[in-house]
Order: structure tokens, then sequence, then C-alpha cells
């Protein structure tokens, strides 16, 4: 087989564990596959690069600021190769621009164009393990170009769709995805495996296992995608297309996230194009909406109300107030406090009753819905910060402990 | 005019040093010169680096190696570009492979053999600094090389050759190039001009303030060399092709080299080939000879004397014996406790009498001559290490002071 592994900034944090990576790969080579390893930098190593940085600018130009952070998985690539060496491996390190990971020229967010396989299957073909830096890139003219916070998974999938390869491991200090956060739930359990897209919404909806474009990625190419402990060598979870299997499980996880607030504009006129006039100018500014809620319309009038990311509260409120202005309305409220919690599952695209389920759990417990939003394979309501707790425990103990 | 500057380890050595670099090299430009900039890592960093390694691996492969500790000066460039830009300049940093830096693939020890001019010549152009890495290049089939310790000096004379530049300008923790040791000789005078023979001499006998490749480099391709300070404003030393005036300085400067060990080989028979069957094992292991005396011969008898860097007597020593063995000798003496003090100038070829003073000088400090050697601008004398530093304080006052 070939094996893409990839291991995170914890699990190369100093020499041992470095050295310890070093085993772990050989030994899967030694099992009779080609092994691909794509490594982040050594952990605190990033936040020491950006903080020189800002030593000497204070708002760093990104083509500089890209060129100095991929510094980072440069100094874990070769310290792994030579790791391997040490322990009578053959491996060969290579930097993104080294193995041609072409990306678009946007600094700090690249995105990955294309990756040239034949020369990562050379080295293969001749018995070594080849140590990639993940998070790196080069674009069309040879500028060094990085994908973002987490991006190290990406690269790990992008050259497993490249390889084609059999399977992408990415390694972790979690040994797999939870059926929720075990911190708030004791009881929850590791999923052995999950799809794609319910990966996906327990990603985007708080469980930071995976970076989200790597998922989207190894969807779209189709790369089955482990999450495993790269402390012990538990069985770790298979994110994969849906199958049969999956369907039979109604509810996959409880996902939360305390990460947004609310704002409410009350009383809008309700004429055609209102809603376009409100969320433009904040799609300019690139705050994300996620949630969003239309009452239906009295005596010509209607309350729009939606969530944003906490961090962009301020910037929002200020430009929705703008537009308030112009477009008239009663009054605007905003609440921090807030979460949303998500029950996540794609059997329930076969199985009715998920939702009156939960909204009779969340009853029950006496936890007042603020907002509810579905998709296919989810849905999350939107309630008081203080009740997140207490309803994630009660969600998961009807649909996944029962 | 085009200036390269070169700053050393020191001069960049924290992140209020870079910026200060980043001052002097915006005013260069602001003087209406195009500015090119080399820099080494950050002192300490090199070192950090290597001892990382160390810690993976005992003896560390080159080519990670090299992968490794390039990174250091990838950290300097991007953070002078970033303090240039910071205080309203325009500023690129490049790897040496983006600006195509191309060396043969000796790791750790790699020559420059080519660089891509009209590259950097467009940004200087279009009026930006451009900073380059120095110590690292790229070979042909792109791995990351570099130039040895000190190679940023010869990175800077190479850009400079490349581009034509009017002058390449060394920054360092010196002000310029002196008559000698300032710590040994406090008379010791700045040298305002000097050749670049003088100059190599200086440097191959201890002078270290320029590697001696990028000397050479210089003297190829007649680059104006210059030995400033980073941390003041003062003239410094330009090494340059000689001149008239040169050569009526008849004496440049006084050398001394105590990393050296003299090993004598006493009545071997006097056979023709007899010094290459002693030499050619040597050589092969890569141990440099320096000074080599045979006596004349008696009774069909010869001693054969020379030095070797101190660092190798040990393995020299056991390559003679074994050679001794074969072809018979006495027996073989060793001293480490020798010094090698040298008279270097241009003016020498034109004016006699240098040696005999020079002589006469130690024998007035009733100091022992254990060896002699002679090149066209200088005579070098092997002496006890005890009676270095009267040797060089007489002959600085005979030769210079007077």
């Amino acid at each position: 087989m070939l094996i893409v592994q990839k291991y995170g900034g914890t699990s190369v944090g100093n020499a041992e564990r470095i050295q310890n990576v070093a085993k772990r790969v050989l030994e899967t080579q030694k099992q009779g596959h080609q092994v691909v390893v794509v490594v982040s930098a050594m952990s605190g190593e990033t936040n020491r690069l950006i903080d020189l940085a800002h030593q000497v600018s204070k708002e760093p130009d990104s083509r500089e600021y890209d060129q100095l952070v991929s510094t980072g998985e440069q100094v874990t690539i070769a310290l792994l190769a030579l790791a391997i060496k040490e322990i009578g491996g053959k491996a060969i390190s290579y930097q993104g621009h080294q193995v041609r990971i072409t990306t678009d020229n946007s600094y700090s967010k690249a995105r990955i164009k294309k990756i040239d396989a034949d020369f990562i299957r050379k080295d293969l073909d001749e018995g070594r393990i080849v140590v990639i830096a993940g998070f790196q890139g080069v674009d069309e003219e040879g500028n060094i170009t990085t994908l973002g916070r987490g991006g190290s998974d990406t690269t790990g999938v992008a050259i497993a769709a490249a390889l084609k390869a059999d399977a992408c491991e990415i390694y972790t200090d979690v040994d797999g995805v939870y059926t929720t956060d075990p911190r708030i739930v004791p009881q929850a359990k590791k999923i052995p495996r999950i799809s794609y897209d319910e990966m996906l919404e327990l990603a985007s909806l708080g469980a930071k296992v995976l970076q989200i474009r790597s998922v989207e990625m190894a969807a779209k190419y189709k790369v089955p995608l482990w999450v495993k402990s790269s402390f012990n060598n538990t069985e770790g979870t298979l994110v994969t297309s849906e199958d049969q299997q999956m369907e039979d499980v109604i509810i996959s996880g409880i996902a939360y996230d305390k990460n947004e607030a609310k704002i409410a504009v009350r009383r809008l006129a309700d004429k055609p194009g209102i809603a376009s006039q409100l969320f433009a100018p904040l799609a300019e500014s690139n705050i994300n909406i996620d949630v969003i809620i239309q009452n239906i319309s009295a005596d010509g009038f209607t309350d729009l109300t939606f969530t944003v990311p906490r961090t962009d509260l301020t910037k929002a409120l200020r430009i929705v107030e703008k537009t308030a202005k112009e477009i008239g309305c009663e009054k605007i409220e905003t609440d921090e406090k807030i979460a949303k919690v998500s029950v996540v599952g794609v059997g329930m695209r076969s199985h009715s009753g998920v939702a009156a389920k939960m909204f009779q759990t969340l009853a029950q417990e006496k936890i007042n819905i603020m907002m509810i939003s579905t998709s296919e394979i989810k849905i999350s309501v939107v309630i008081q910060e203080a009740d997140m707790d207490r309803a994630v425990k009660a969600l998961h103990k009807v649909f996944i402990e029962t």
C-alpha cells in the first residue's frame, strides 16, 4: 500500500518525539508499505517566528511573513529525515517548492493548484521514505506561500490525492473523532467510521480535529482519511465515503460551538432585496454569517436574526448599524452569550423524527431554543451559552448512549 | 552606484540590530544607490540548529544538514525585508534557490557555479532593496546546499561579481583590516587600502576577517571589497587591485597563526619520490600541509619537517608512522607548541632586505627560528608559541610603527 502519514506540531515537539515518529514511520515501511510523511513545525516554533516578525513589523507583509514562518516545517523535515537515517532507514526531505506543491499566490491562505506526483514516486520506488513539509507551497513565480493554520492536514490529503494513495493518516494528540467532546460528556465514544459530510459538519461545528479544507479535499478525491493518535496504537477513526453501515447509525455526533454571537435587527420594512442590502456589506468585509432566521412578516415589517463569529461582532455591528440607518429599523440587539448545538448524522436522511426528538429533549431540560437551522444531515439550535453543557449531555444520552 | 552589502550574524543578532541594518540599508539607497543586501543567520541560530541535528543524529547526513541549517538565513532575510518595509522602504527577500544561486552538490562546502543576475536586476530597477540569504544555494537537481562557515562573504562577492556591482561592502564587528591583532599590539593601525593578494595572505595566516574564498573570488572578478563595521560609520578597509600607492608601503601587516603543529621525520633515506610517498597519504586524508622544510642531505639521509593543522595532528601522526615503517626513518618528533608569524606586503617585491631585517629583529629578541617559508609577498617563520606575542610586537614596531 501507499500510505501518507501526517504528524502535527505536538507529535514532533522535540528531538525525542521526532525520534518516536521516525520509528513509527520506519515500522510502517517495514510492514511492506510505501510511506510519505508530512510534518508540521515543532510545537511553539511557529509562534516563536511570528513573535520575531512582530518585533520588527506591526503589520508584517504577507509575502515576507510566509517566507519566515515556512522555515518551521523545513526544520522538522530535515530533523525527521536525519532521525530516520539514524535508525537505518532511507529517507529524503523536501520543502513544498522542491516537491512542486504549486499554489495560488494568496499568501498565508494559499490554495494548492497542483503537485508533481512523479517526483515523489521516483523516490518511493527507490525505497525511500519521503518527508515533506506541510503547510507550505510555492506560487508560479517561485514565491513561498503558506496554506493557513492547520494547513499541514491539507498538504497531507493533497499529496495522498496526487499519489492516489491508499490511505492518508492524520496523527494527532487525540486518538480519533468522538461522538462529542469527552470533557463535557465522559461517556463520549470514539467513532470508528464516519462519512466525509458528517466530518465536515462536525469540524465546522467546532470539533477541531481536522482542518475543514482537508476534509473537503479528501471527499473530492475520495481519499480514505484516518484520524489516529501519535502516542498510542489504537485504531482511530476512518473518514470515508458514506456506506450502508453508516446509515444504520442515525446520529454520529453532537457538536457545539461557543464562538458565535447573535445580531437581531427588529422591525425592518419587509421589501424585496432587504436581506441582500443587509448582508452584502458584511460579506464584503469578509464576515462569515452562519445561521440566519427571518421571521414571518407582520404589518409589512419583519425581524432578521443571524449569527457571526464572536470576534467579528464589533465590526459586524458597526456595518449593520450603518445599513440600518439607510433602510430603517426599530432597533438592533446583540447577544454574545449564545452557543450552537448540533446533532449530525447521515442516517437522518432515512429516519424521520430526529428534529422532534431533539426539541423534546431540550424542552424536558427546560432549555429555550432561540434559533433553528437544518441541513440534510444535521440540525442545529442556538441556545443560551449557560445551557450548552446540559444540552450536549442530554442530546448525547438520547441519541448516542441509548 | 550598485552596492552589495553583507551583514554577518552579530550585525543581525536580534530584532533591534536588524532594525539598525534596515536603517543603514535604506540610507544607502536614499543616497541614490541600488542596494543588494546579503545576510547571515542571526548569531547563535546556526548553532541552535546544529545542536538539534546532533540530538537526532550522531553523524548527520549532509543533504539534510544543509536543508536544516539553511533555515537560519531564511529567517533573517524575511525579518530584514519586514524591517525595511516597516520604515517605508521597498524590499523583497530571496532564498538562494529563489535567486538561482546554483552550486555544485558538495553539501556543506558547495561552490557557486552561476547566479541569475537578470532576476535581481529587475527588482533593483523597480526600486526595491533586494535581500538575499547568504551561505546557501541550490544544486542542479533542486537540493539545498550550503557554502561552509563564513560562506555569506562568498555569496556577497559572488552576487557583486554577477551584477558587476561597483562595490561589495562586508559589514562585521570590526571596523576594518588591521596591521596586526590589536589585542597583541595596541599600536596596530587600520589599513586603508590593501591588495587582494595581501588580504589572502593575511586571511589564510589567521586574520579571520574575511573568508578566503570570498577574497579569491573578489580578486578573480576584480570586485572592490570593503571591510566595514556595522556598528559605526568609520571608513573601513578597501581590498582592491594592487596599485602604486600600495607598493610604497613595504609591509602591510603582521599575521600569526597558533593553530598548527609540527611533525619532523628524522634520517629518511634520501631517494627520489620520498616526499611524495610521505605526503600522498596525508593528502588523501584531506590533511592540509602548510610549511615544508627538507634539510640538505647528508650521508644519503635527510630530515623532513612540516606543519599540519593542530586538530589533525593525531590523525596525521598515525598516517606518517605507517608510511615511515614502510620507507624507514630514525625517529618522528612532534611539537604542538609552535606558532607561525608572517610579514606580508606587496612592497616586498621591489624592496630587498625584508627577510634580513625580520631575522635580525627576531635575533635581537633572542627568538629561535625553527622553520622559514617565503612567497613573493610574505615571509613566514615558525617559532615557539611562547615567543609569538613578543615576535609580533617587535616586528610590528620595526616594519609598521617606524
